[in-house]
């Protein structure tokens, strides 16, 4: 086991904006915490996840925005799994969730994704006119992370 | 992007026994989403994650069990991402955490966290004492994940 170190602001930033997948956590209108891996992009101030058209049978995008809609307090985890655990690291977002279904705002977000995303280049997956949650960071932890 | 498919019942065990890491989410004393990512097993019942000595000074172990202390209802993700969109796929349980501190059940808990995990094989990061969360599934869904 590597010893435990706070991630450098730097490398925070790095690792937010580069990971490519998240789990965002809400809960439900009877207080029940949630959870679901989210496809996300970071602008160095808030996070933007989509609705998107990944075909999801099961209202698990429905819960979320239900849920945010009710709750806007979320926590979002960037992390790194590896088998050395030496290697180990997350970063855990706790902040407010917005639900933007237009605006300015939606469309910059719109375009930070699909820069990101090369799979978002096809509009049918990521319209113009997608949904988007923006999470507003109130407090950022970090653990672990061996320095790159 | 593949299309949605339930994964079947016997996939969705093979996976929950065979990820190594996931998410497990649970809600603070004022009801905010908190999430971390774990080392878990699973005996086909129950999950249970254990409170090791990997070094954290965040205060997110506490946090975890403090959390549950004060309301049981936890959710945990197992989750797979790739590249290739259409080799997305989640599993979703939501249930009851509670913490064992003893017994019977903790000390075959940290057995099978032994057995999954070779990084466990050092005493001093999971000692035979070891507190450990054992989640109750009360609701499982899943989505995604292609045919194996």
């Amino acid at each position: 086991m590597g010893k435990a170190s706070g991630i450098s602001k730097s490398d925070i930033e790095a690792r937010l904006r580069e990971t490519r997948v998240a789990r965002l956590a809400t809960r439900d209108e009877r207080g029940r915490p949630h959870v679901v891996p989210v496809c996300y992009a970071y602008d160095g101030n808030a996070f933007y996840t989509p609705l998107d058209r990944k075909p999801k049978k099961l209202g698990g995008e429905l819960a979320r925005v239900r849920n945010i809609r009710a709750n806007p307090q979320v926590a979002l985890l960037v992390d790194h799994y590896e088998e050395d655990w030496a290697g180990l690291w997350y970063i855990l977002i706790r902040g407010r969730g917005e639900i933007l279904s237009g605006g300015e705002e939606r469309n910059k977000a719109v375009e930070l994704l699909r820069k990101k995303y090369p799979q978002y280049a096809s509009r049918e997956l990521l319209p113009q006119d997608a949904t988007v949650i923006r999470i507003a960071p109130a407090k950022v932890v970090s653990w672990g992370g061996r320095a790159r």
